[in-house]
């Protein structure tokens, strides 16, 4: 049995496709795979699908667990289930890993059809747009013509914008969450200094170090924990940590010395992710990241291509959030507005940072609720 | 001649200290030096010194150029000099390269006396009270009992309130600049990626990279990258570097591809830092800013702290400084208020971010110096 409100076991199904992906930058990608999950039952008039999009190191396993001594269900299990805000008695939900990423689809790490060997940095730069029209391609193989709600945070918030505004007919619900119209400078430039990271380990090779059975796990780890300290708030950082001494002021440091909690946390989480995700996926997703601009291909006028949206969108922001903060939301909110669109907008006021949406909140999973219950099946 | 302003060229001294100094963690520096500058004359009542305390990057080049085809002036030329806040006609300005430091003064490497070799990571931590203590033999060798005024920003500022609090009888004015009474969980968190980034070099080789004939410059400049980013707003880069790009977007990214400029403006600081600065200085500073807590000593309370000084002070913020922000400068002004002290708090509207407190900016420099011309000598 399931505990209450989970939706149990679950299993991911690899697709493949065989039908070239034609992508933004111009190039081509032959093939590809996605591995998905799936989560409650695509009614018969296929109008209750949902799409899960994830953000820079998410994948497709969002709710559920392998086995039952799975120790972690998936990274938003919270919010996805039987009573839950993405409901499985009503919904059906897909989720997957983006072409590009190191979690089962087509990424860096595959083989390169033409080469023989794993891609690594030569697998072609992929754009919010075109994990887009790979989503669409997904779901034309699920059966699924019209989303009833395409739903993402952070880098998937922008996805499901880019949704709303690339496949209108396709999308009659929208969710945005911590998210952007664009990055800033700041933006870019903590994503660089992240890329820089990996780009400067000697374990990178240029970016070819399976070939050199290397894994720049220094680099890798660097980047996480610059991104994880500027996903977390400070004040929610002083609540946790504090000051907190772990040892006693000594000399000057070894490499093994860690003096302040906060230290510990850090380089913990970093040295964790480098054993799990994949030095070029990193670079990829954070310049995916960095290329988004919904408004570009509009002469970056934001309002003519919130225009292209027909869906009822819900715009979320969280208040301690200062990477994507609640102003960047409302420019989104704004030009939707200025376009005559249905948007609801709220700001969850907390100390979670960026990563609230990822976080246990009344307020936000209430309104998410209380939302996608006024969406029709 | 020089420039109108300018206090003209300038020469540094060494100055030799052969009395121990007892640190506060328990060790002792048998001797040491320290590289002095000054701008000015002292008085024959030595009743108008004012002491300039550096940041974590600074050194005691604070004014005037080396000679005349001297490109660049010291890092304080705006605020010193005939005229200027820091008025030379008027004041006997005293600048030092600290202890621990790496442009003259006795640091990590220097030579350790015990072992005949370069202190290296073996140098011991140094606090601020400890640059306080040794700025005070400085003055003593000087002949200044009391300073007409001490001076400093940011690590600088955390020295000026050290000293109006270790010494209240040798301090007539303080001036407190974009400072905090101790850092906040998220400073340090920043603090220790920087330090990550040079423990994690191959090349650091525990600090002992002076025997290997290496230097960690990869390190250093991804800690540099780091720290120059956290010193800037975000409003402040997004007018500088918008989102400009500088090349074409192609595939994935070799080591040298630079899409917008704000990436390449960042690599070209942290490149230049690597080759000027020291690696141990660097761990070495970033962890005296870390472990300041002026209340530590008091228990915490920041009030009884401040009622040791006597000081006039000036407190001063910057608006968009999210590193040390104005409310932790506000934290110093209420606590001096509270303990019913004289002090004077301004908060300069600016994109500048922390380093504001290095800029132009009329408000700011209007202030400095009409607060000093009531500073009697």
């Amino acid at each position: 049995m399931a505990a209450e409100g989970s939706v149990g076991l679950v299993t991911a199904n690899l697709e493949h496709f065989a039908d070239p992906l034609a992508l933004r930058n111009g190039r081509v990608l032959p093939s590809f795979e996605l591995v998905v999950e799936t989560y409650g039952e695509l009614n018969a008039a296929r109008s209750n699908a949902v799409l899960i999009c994830h953000a820079l190191s998410g994948n497709h396993h969002a709710a559920g667990r392998y086995s039952v001594d799975d120790q972690k269900p998936g990274w938003w299990d919270l919010m996805i289930g039987p009573g839950k805000p993405f409901d499985t008695r009503r919904f059906f939900v897909v989720s997957l890993n983006n072409i590009g990423g190191c979690d089962g689809s087509t990424g860096p790490a595959s083989i390169n059809p033409d080469s023989g060997v794993p891609w690594g940095p030569d697998f072609p730069q992929i754009h919010v747009s075109d994990w887009v029209q790979s989503q669409a391609m997904l779901a034309d193989r699920l059966g699924i013509d019209i989303w009833a709600a395409v739903i993402g945070g952070s880098l998937g918030g922008m996805q499901a914008l880019q949704w709303a505004a690339q496949y209108p007919e396709r999308v009659r619900n929208c969710v945005v969450l911590a998210a952007a119209p664009k990055l800033t400078a700041q933006n870019i430039a903590f994503n660089e200094i992240a890329r820089h990271a990996i780009l400067t380990d000697p374990d990178w090779h240029s970016g070819h170090y399976s070939r050199q059975n290397a894994v720049p796990t220094r680099g890798l780890a660097l980047a996480r924990m610059v991104g994880h300290l500027t996903y977390m708030s400070a004040d929610g950082m002083s609540d946790k940590f504090g000051r907190e001494i772990r040892e006693n002021d000594t000399d000057m440091g070894s490499e093994d010395e860690v003096v302040f909690q906060v230290e510990s946390y850090l380089r913990y989480q970093g040295s964790q992710f480098s054993t799990r995700f994949d030095a070029n996926t990193y670079v990829l997703m954070t310049r995916a990241l960095d290329y988004f601009d919904i408004a570009g291909d509009f002469g970056g006028d934001l309002t003519r291509a919130m225009s292209e949206i027909t869906a009822r969108t819900l715009v979320i922001s969280f208040s301690s959030d200062w990477r994507f903060a609640p102003a960047r939301s409302k420019e989104i909110v704004n030009a939707l507005i200025s376009a005559n669109r249905e948007v609801t907008y709220a700001e969850i006021v907390t100390d979670g940072g960026h990563d609230a949406f990822l976080l246990d909140h009344p307020d936000y999973s209430g309104l998410l609720s209380a939302w996608m219950r006024q969406v029709t099946v």
